[in-house]
Formats: structure tokens, C-alpha cells, sequence
């Protein structure tokens, strides 16, 4: 039956969605002691978009959550992103003028506009399946359970778990203990359906909305590469910024390629946000980088005739208001769907990760022996959760525009405004530290914090608010 | 005759400017033994606007240049910003909804949006002509000459001095001895004529543009704002934001008036920039708080009659490529001109006095029985200022620009997108501590190690860049 309850049996979490973010809360999850279940749509795992990088920072945060996710990381051929060779092993992040013609005699030449030092190993990237695979290595079997698109989750009341209903018509409880607490993470994605059960259908936050930019990826070998763009920049990670677009790229599979991604901006609506990847051509991509320099336009030439088209979409327009709400929490791009521009999405889920796994071991260690106030403190967990993680990762979805915004910026083709786009850097310095130096300690001292101040508001929490 | 060259003779800077910047860099300049010679155009020191507010960071910076400038700004009366009393002594911004009607029942109510803390005495405000009468009491007599309109610099060749003429008619040589190094430093403001010397007059910077804000100020005694407001509103810091406008406000004259500062967004072009101050009306500034919340109403209702409008102008649209040049050097508005939504011109020129203060301290230590190094070095000191403070600087003009548009973004008249508005506090919040929490330590050393690596160029000093 379902109101009995009893003292031994463990906290109990439902996982909406296997992506990384959901495994490595996993993982998390049970490290402390907390029973997990994960429920993914697909048939398997494979995850959209070839590599991923991480931050050192993010990976010192999976560190904390389990020593184990970044032996899974690099396990999987995670690398440093960097050439530097030893002279100058650390990762840098580079901008470089891809419209101006600086010299007519020397076409080529390219000024380099910011060199931004990201530290030793300051990314390290992967092939996204392979790190999730490596990542179900390291999860007990029976935990995850694939081809669960979820459809419904069903309140049936205070003492009653969570129903969940999947599109294929069968339906779970939550756990299979009876009267335990149940709760649902959704981490499932940008298009999350656990966020518009949350907030309902109706509201603006359950639809991401269009950024108005498109990304173009393709890889290419690296002697065609070398032909268009020299030995050094092709080696190197490159961010070509210019009017309306910006053109990225860095090596891959140990320098045999690149990888090469144009953002392109586009005035237009995108007519279907159910399917946001299309087919482009490289026509389309020639396009959108008129006139800009040689270098930049012989890369194009190499790009293949047809390539995808991602439509990016976030949660900018409309954040969601609370990432907790009832028995439901939200996290990594369920929660704040940004888009790439930072290569911080996954980073920021990370830490929502370490907070959340934090938190729980909090709730793990005061109902052990005290299951009667298990509600309440998942209560304030959860609402922790929200006034730690909200602002952050919040903040990051807008940064991510605003930085797109800078690279994108139309001054870079006046040259009377060169000296103005020029001093983006500063700010686009400051933006990428924010992400890269976060205090995660600060973040898990003020998570400890605010959990007990919440389970214990007479003991010294008194909230020194002006009343208007 | 000109080019004779006394080994003891002290160097010579001619500060064409005698507003606070001015000033203040004179006294540093002094006291490590540079000889300055300071001519304003006015006829006594009548600053413009009512009162200025320095951060701690600022007034620790000037106890750097010279402790007796903290003495003079306390002398003249400063005091903190804060009314917070014994029990929360610390100076806060405030940010509160000017626009959305929280409640209907209770039309007054006015959420707080944003708390931000600026430490004990964060800010401590003065009169401006009462700041500078204190400071032309810490200068000695015949360094300040009233009354010269500066109208042209000549540069008669590298033995002779720079000649500075006068729009009376008169000219000067820039010192009284001969074949002395002579500097001019323009701390000439926001429409510096040595700004337009260096650069042309055809040159974009020479000419600062209007940011498309204007600003009606007015005083309201204290009974009548809190008529309006509220004791406590009215008597703290408040920064009301809403659609196209904000409305500032903080107590004064010890706590008999406020100081009301309406920003009010101007899409259309200002008329002449000679004349960038012209007469308002209530009506004027009633009619940008369309739909505003009860109070601000009131409080406008509240202002006279008629009130000083102020064109905003700064340098943004066009920055200054370098900060020097010749023998000619740009420091505050002059270099930087920004517009005053972070409250932090001043105390950004002052970082600019402490940086040149420190170089010519390392010129007169290294010239000192050298006078044959004495140009070299000259130019290696204003080289390396440049290099110091243009970036952040410049940063300061974008991010004032940047705060103004959050503080007067539509959203906060979109219920749909107050979420987002929200977010915006984050940011503010970052920029703001990047003003206030300078590292002028790590800048000092910057500086010294700066100047020492062109002054010694083979003395492990390697350009590393990446040719391209």
C-alpha cells in the first residue's frame, strides 16, 4: 500500500533524461546513498553534436561529485584542446579579425585581435557518445531504462507517489517502496518535458525560443585545413569574428582534423521548433561571409556541399521563474538552455550537479533515522537548489548572447568603429573568467548554508528584509 | 636660449585643466618632485553639478597619490552616502520597480529588485566647488593661472619646447627654464581641446557624442520627498528603473533635501554640442514616467517648475585610439568621457592620477643625474600609462552605456518579461564590483614593471606574439 513508510529504506529519485548532465547527477545521486532511477527516450545513447569540451573548473566539480566521472571523461580520449607544445602547454582561446583586410599586399594576413590564457589544460574535449558511454560504465545495471519518453507525471497528493506515464502507454511509479518520498529531476534538455509539467503547457518558459542564429558544422581534414588557413591556425583554435557571423574552429582526432562551426545570424523566424536541425549547403554558408578575407572564405571552399544546419534555441527570452516546484526540479539545459557561444552549457549542468548531489547528501544524512521529516527537507533542498543555481546559471544563458552579440557585432566591417569592437575584449574577458574561475567551494559552503538555515529558521537565519 | 639642458633642473608638466582630475594629479605630480604649472579656462573653480560621490576604492587611491587629498575631500565636508545607522553601516545600492504596480490594493508598494552592498562608507559624496576649493588649498601659490582658454599647442621640433597659445591672445612656453622636457597633460574634460590637438580635429574622438539619455536634476527638500516616498525611500539611495527612463535619488546636505536625477532616453539627436545643458520643465520629465507607479509620480509632482536638462555626451561611439602622443597626454573625461550611470568618472580619473603619479616618480628616480635619458624615459612613462589604462578605461564608458540600457529596458513594462528584466541584476552587480573592488596594487606593479621593461627592453623583456 501506499502510506506506509519506513525508516531504513533509502531516498528515492526519478532521472528524467540520460544525457551527460543526468548521468553525472547519477552517479552523484548515488554516491550519497540515494537511490536513482534514470528514464531516457531514446534507444541508446547518442548524444547530438560530435565533441564537448569541459572546463578544468567543471571538471574539478565532477571531481567533487565522484572522483570516477573524470576517470570516465578521459577514459573516453578526452584531450587537452591545446597545441601548445612544451614552450607553452597552456589553452588559449583566440580572436581573430575575419573581416578587415589589413594589408592589400599581404591578403592573408589576419590580425589577432584577444588571446585569452585558459590555463594548463583549460578545456579538454571528447566525443560526446563516448564519454556517456563511459559514463554507463560506471553506473550499476538496472538503473537506467531506455525508449521512456515521458509523458505525463501525475500529483495524486501529499501521501501519494508521483505517477509518471511515458508515450508508450505504460505507466511507473516512481519507486517500488511504498510511502517513500519520490521526487523527479528533469534533465531533459532544451526541449524538456518535465519543465512544462512543471509549469504548465501555457507558460513561455516550456517553449525555448529561436536565438535568431544558426550553426553550420562540418569537419575537415587537416591538410585541407593547413592549405586554407596556414599550419598555425589551422592547429590552433581560431574564432574568426566579423559582421552578422563568426567562424570557429579548433583540431580534433589528434590533429587529423578540424573542427569548424559557423554561426550565422538570420533575421528570420525559424518555421518549426519541433525540428531545429536542417540540411544547408555550402552555398549557404558563402552567403553569409561576404567579403570577409581570404583565409575565411578558402576554409568555406572547403567545407562539404551539404552540411547541417542547427537552429540554436534557449531559454533567454523567457527564464524559468523557479527551477524546483512541488515535487519537481529542473536541471542543466531543462533548467537554463543556453546557447553555445561560452562552450559552458554542459559546465554550468555540471555544477548544478555538485550542487544538487550536495544537497542530497544533506537530506541523506538528517532523515537517516528521521524519515518523518523527509518532506521537509527535500523541501529545502530543493528550494535551495533554486536560490543557489537560479542567478548563475541564468546569467549564463544571457552572457552566451551577449558575447554572440560582440563576436557578431556589424562594427567590425566599418573601420571607423574598429577601435570601439576592439574593446569588447575586455568584457569578453571578464565573462569567460566568471565561468572558468567559479568559486565552487563558495557555492557548496553557501548550499550547506542555506539548507540548514532553511531546516532550522530559528537558529540564527533572520531575513533582513526592507519592507516597501 | 632653448636648448640648453640643466642636469638639475626638475621636470616640467604643464596640466592644461583645473577641475578635480587636474588638480588631483598635481598634487601627486608634486609631491614626487615634478614641477606643473596648471592652466583652466575658468575664472575661478566653479565645477558643474550640484555634488560628486567617490568610492573607497577612489579615496584609497588618492591616499596613494597623496594622503593629504582624503584630508581635503573630508575637509569639505564628504560624508557617507549611507543612512543606515549603527545597526547596518554599510553604504547599498537599491534597485527598485518604478513602473509595474505590484499590488492594487496598495498602489504604493514598490518591490525592491536588487540589494547591493558597497561596504562601510562605499561612497562618500561632496560638493564638487567645495572639493576643489579644498584642493587648491593643498597646491602652493603661482601653479595655477586662471583664465587661459587653451587654443593651439606647437611643437617646434624635438630640442624645443612645446608652445601652448592662449584664445587671449597670450602665449607661454610651457616651463621657465630652458631645454627642460616639457609635458602637457589635457585633464581638460569631456570637450578637452588637448584631446582635439593630439588627435585633429577631423579625427572622430575629437568630437564626444551624444548617448541619446538626458538628465533633469533638481534638489527636493526632505518633508516633501517623504511625502512622496516614505521616510525610508526618501531617505536612502534609490535607483527607480522602468521602460525608457530611470529615476535616482539619494539623500543630501544632511538629510534636509535629496538629490532627484530623472534619466530620461532621447531617441532623437541633441541640437548643438556647444551647448549641452538647457531648461526643462516638470512636464517634461512627467511626460517620460508615462504609467510609472504612484510614487515616482508624486515625487515628480514634486520637482520645480523648471530644472537644468542635461545632454549626456561621452566617448563610446568613438574611443580614443591612443592616450598619448608626442609629448601630449590625455588623463579623466579628457581620455575617457563617460556617461554617469555607474557614478564613477571621477574615480576612474583618479586611478588615471595615481598611474601617471607613480611614472613620474620612476622618470625623476631614473633622471635623476641622468638628465641625458630624460626624453626616452618621458615616453616610455606615457607609453606604458597607455597601455595601462585605456583598457579599462574604455571599459568603464561601454559599461556605463551597457547599466544605463538595463536600468531603462522596456521589459520592466512587459509582465511576460519581468523574469528576464530580473536577470539583469547579475551583471550589474559584476560591473559594479569591478569598479569598486580595483586592484590598484596589482595596477601599481603593472605599472613599475611596465615602464622598467621598455626602459630595458634587453633585459628579459621578449615580445611573444604569434605572427600571422
Amino acid at each position: 500500500m501506499d502510506t506506509s513508510n519506513s525508516p531504513t529504506e533509502p531516498l528515492e529519485v526519478v532521472i528524467v533524461g540520460g544525457g551527460i548532465i543526468g548521468l553525472v547527477l547519477t552517479v552523484g545521486l548515488l554516491r550519497v546513498g540515494v537511490k536513482v532511477k534514470v528514464y531516457e527516450q531514446a534507444q541508446g545513447f547518442r548524444e547530438i553534436g560530435a565533441g564537448i569540451a569541459f572546463t578544468a573548473n567543471a571538471i574539478r566539480c565532477m571531481s567533487l561529485i565522484d572522483p570516477a566521472i573524470p576517470t570516465a571523461l578521459r577514459s573516453s580520449g578526452s584531450v587537452a584542446t591545446s597545441n601548445g607544445g612544451e614552450e607553452d602547454p597552456n589553452d588559449y582561446l583566440r580572436w581573430i579579425d575575419g573581416y578587415d583586410r589589413q594589408r592589400e599586399d599581404e591578403p592573408y594576413q589576419q590580425r589577432l585581435l584577444y588571446k585569452l590564457d585558459a590555463g594548463y589544460k583549460g578545456f579538454e574535449g571528447c566525443r560526446r557518445d563516448q564519454f556517456l558511454e563511459a559514463l554507463v560504465k560506471i553506473v550499476p545495471p538496472g538503473v537506467i531504462e531506455l525508449r521512456k519518453r515521458l509523458e505525463t507525471i501525475e500529483d495524486r497528493g501529499k501521501d501519494k507517489k508521483l505517477l509518471l506515464k511515458f508515450r508508450d502507454g505504460t505507466t511507473t511509479e516512481a519507486d517500488a517502496g511504498e510511502l517513500m518520498w519520490e521526487e523527479v529531476i528533469g534533465c531533459d534538455g532544451v526541449k524538456s518535458r518535465v519543465r512544462q509539467v512543471l509549469l504548465g503547457e501555457d507558460h513561455a518558459a516550456s517553449h525555448p525560443r529561436y536565438t535568431h542564429c544558426v550553426a553550420y558544422r562540418t569537419l575537415i581534414p587537416m591538410a585541407k585545413a593547413i592549405e586554407a588557413l596556414g599550419p598555425y591556425k589551422a592547429m590552433n583554435q581560431h574564432n574568426h569574428v566579423g559582421p552578422n557571423a563568426n567562424l570557429l574552429h579548433y583540431p580534433v582526432a589528434n590533429n587529423t582534423m578540424i573542427n569548424a562551426v559557423a554561426f550565422v545570424r538570420d533575421p528570420n523566424e525559424w518555421p518549426d521548433d519541433k525540428q531545429t536541425v536542417a540540411q544547408g549547403t555550402r552555398d549557404d554558408v558563402k552567403a553569409a561571409f561576404p567579403g570577409w578575407c581570404p583565409a575565411v572564405q578558402d576554409l568555406i571552399d572547403r567545407f562539404p556541399d551539404t552540411l547541417s544546419k542547427w537552429a540554436i534555441f534557449d531559454l533567454w527570452d523567457y527564464p524559468v521563474p523557479r527551477y524546483n516546484g512541488g515535487r519537481l526540479c529542473l536541471a542543466g539545459d531543462a533548467a537554463h538552455a543556453t546557447s553555445p557561444h561560452h562552450g559552458a552549457g554542459a559546465c554550468v549542468g555540471v555544477e548544478d550537479a555538485l550542487c544538487l548531489s550536495t544537497l542530497m547528501q544533506e537530506v541523506v544524512t538528517e532523515t537517516r533515522g528521521n524519515p518523518e521529516v523527509k518532506e521537509q527537507a527535500l523541501r529545502a533542498a530543493f528550494t535551495t537548489y533554486d536560490a543557489i543555481r537560479r542567478t548563475r546559471s541564468q546569467w549564463v544563458v544571457n552572457s552566451s548572447r551577449r558575447v554572440c552579440n560582440l563576436h557578431q557585432q556589424r562594427e567590425w566591417a566599418d573601420s571607423s568603429k574598429l577601435v570601439r569592437a576592439e574593446t569588447c575584449f575586455e568584457e569578453i574577458k571578464d565573462r569567460s573568467l566568471k565561468i572558468w574561475h567559479f568559486n565552487y567551494d563558495a557555492m557548496l559552503n553557501e548550499t550547506r548554508q542555506g539548507y540548514k538555515q532553511k531546516r532550522a529558521p530559528s537558529n540564527g537565519f533572520v531575513k533582513n528584509m526592507t519592507v516597501y
